[in-house]
């Protein structure tokens, strides 16, 4: 028996869940030793993702959305990079490094059933990147840059990008794709390190949206206006946005963060310019969207190797800090990609 | 001298125009035997449109939007059906029907640099349809529902399609291009009348959207959800659908009526949908879409002559309606697409 502590959704919030209501931590053990049924195998839980999305999942099993309610009393899950160290399956070799949907727990014992939430990524071993940039840059957040702004912003150079909570984990890649791709680039976000750091990797502009005034400086740092607003936060700065915008202009609609944790949403009054200005406002799911997959690694792994782009994370320490890490990126308070390291290999 | 009585726009208004203020009549005279210069035509004005989105040329000069400001103290202008009564130019010859925008007048002197804005249409002497058609179902508001409904609504046969103003200019022509597809159709309208001539001409249902609860309308005539809302108001409504919208709901902003008389705009709270149902929001001018223009006269001319499609219009007389004949459009006092007979062939 080994140690597999477990973060429990305990209870549903309706503001900000908090850590020991809403998510508690169970010391929970895992025998190691007990042979496996056919086709299951064991993940040793190596660096965890926690993402804005997971606020959504902690909701009553009965609200439909796209992606299913988190069940009360059992572990919360979702993108890990692991090792395998057990398997009774073909597919998975123990030592295989995978990436998949895992718990937030030291381990994940993956039935038949649901052998086909992970997949090998050996190639991590020899890539001299670190292991969480498969969780980030290169995972789940990575590819909802590449396919948001390639595939629903329709990026043609020369074209200005705004991109929101620009530091994070999918806006930091969007930017510098956007850059990649001849865009002029602008961001925003909530503190002077992260606008700093913006222009540090790239962007033309960059403000913090906590103490400057959006429209202010929408006005001088997009001149020619807006072409491709990529939506993160929603509320008051879609209205602002709207006002900016291009005709034509295309509104990816990723996340809309400021509006999760709020029973009383912000609304928006000028939505009269979608006819006037021809505007298409576009939500999507990256998990949607696998024909792109085999391009986003390709092209985001040689940007990485070739130095093209940087990618920030801040990571917590051990499974019993997912929960706060989770809190922090929906607070802002994480600075670039939120990761828990959990083990190494 | 003839007499040539015109409209004029006279004022900005800033919520509903008004006949003798923001518009008024001018008892005019113009000459038709004095030499035109070359490629100069007349059109005597047969039959005129009045449109929601001539409110929105009722502006001032700076303000940019697709379709230039009306200059103060000249004619309003429009869509209109007219003949030629003198022609100094070889591509209109005298007694040539023509489609085109003319001034809210009883003869347009159409200058050689602005001889584009007229086309002949001399197959409306033999179609047997009435004149006011080629302002209407086979005029712009027509062409507006079909580029709407097929390039930007993409339907699958089966699919829910809700129309706003459906009794309208616009949405009747919608709705029943929407039967023809195969769609389940439902509209809404302004009066029990109007309600009444939907289901007659084939909309599988409509409600009074003044007198009953569209939430719960919708629940019920719309019990698989809503795959397509042709938007034509705006506000509240839109709000409303989004609650009602399917996963990958295509949302087509044609106009937005209800926001165009008020300093006020109707707050929108629930954009967060667009995420979570990856809906499509996106506005479209229907000057934009020539490409579509021999396909819509086609098929609209063929399902009005085959009994397929009805419409609906309703008629005031002398050009001196005009202003009223457009504030009642605004207002929602027409039925059917509103137009202004001002002279017979
Ligand atoms: N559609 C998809 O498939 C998909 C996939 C992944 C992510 N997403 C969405 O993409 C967005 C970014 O996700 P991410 O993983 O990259 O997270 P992230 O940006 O790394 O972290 C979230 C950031 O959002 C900002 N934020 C938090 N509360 C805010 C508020 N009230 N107003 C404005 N900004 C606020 C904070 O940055 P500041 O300090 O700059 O405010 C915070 O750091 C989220 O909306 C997420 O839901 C969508
Ligand atoms: N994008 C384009 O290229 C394009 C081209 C043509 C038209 N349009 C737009 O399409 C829409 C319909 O135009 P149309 O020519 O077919 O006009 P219409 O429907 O024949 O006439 C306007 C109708 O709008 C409704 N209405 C007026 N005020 C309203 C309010 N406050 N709330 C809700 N409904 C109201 C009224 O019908 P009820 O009695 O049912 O309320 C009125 O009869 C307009 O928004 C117009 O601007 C756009």
């Amino acid at each position: 028996m080994v140690s597999n502590t477990q973060i429990i959704f305990s209870k549903i919030p309706t503001t900000f869940p908090e850590v020991g209501e809403h998510m508690t931590i169970k010391h929970d053990t895992i025998d190691l030793e007990a042979e496996l049924p056919e086709n299951h195998y064991i993940v040793k839980t190596l660096t965890l993702s926690v993402d804005p999305y997971m606020r959504g999942r902690m909701r009553a099993a009965g609200t439909k959305s796209y992606s299913p309610a988190f069940d009360l009393d059992k572990p919360m899950a979702g993108h890990t990079v692991g090792v395998i160290v057990k398997s009774n399956n073909d597919k998975f070799k123990v030592d295989d490094i995978v990436y998949g949907i895992g718990h937030f727990a030291e381990y994940t014992h993956v039935p038949a059933q649901l052998a086909f939430l992970f997949t090998p990524r050996n190639e991590a071993r020899e890539s001299g990147l670190p292991l969480s940039n498969y969780i980030g840059v290169l995972g789940m957040p990575g590819m909802t840059a590449y396919v948001g702004l390639i595939k629903f912003g329709k990026p043609k150079k020369g074209e200005t990008l705004y991109v929101s909570a620009a530091s994070g984990a999918v806006g930091q890649l969007v930017g510098q794709i956007g850059k990649v791709l001849g865009l002029h680039v602008v961001g925003s976000a909530g503190s002077d390190e992260k606008v700093a750091y913006l222009k540090e990797i790239g962007f033309d502009g960059a403000f913090n949206y906590k103490t400057e005034d959006t429209n202010a400086k929408l006005t001088e740092l997009c001149p020619n206006g807006i072409d491709i607003y990529f939506e993160n936060v929603g509320g008051k700065m879609l209205e602002n946005v709207i006002n900016h915008s291009n005709n034509f202009g295309r509104i990816v609609c990723c996340g809309m963060i400021s509006q999760y944790n709020t029973t009383n949403p912000e609304p928006i009054h000028n939505l009269i310019q979608i006819v006037s200005k021809r505007l298409r406002i576009e939500g999507f799911i990256v998990g949607e969207h696998p024909e792109m997959e085999a391009d986003f690694r390709k092209d985001v792994t040689q940007w990485l190797k070739d130095g093209v782009i940087q990618y920030r994370e801040t990571a917590a320490e051990g499974i019993e800090s997912a929960p706060q890490a989770l809190i922090d990126v929906l607070k802002g308070k994480n600075f670039g990609k939120q990761v828990v390291n959990i083990a190494s290999l």
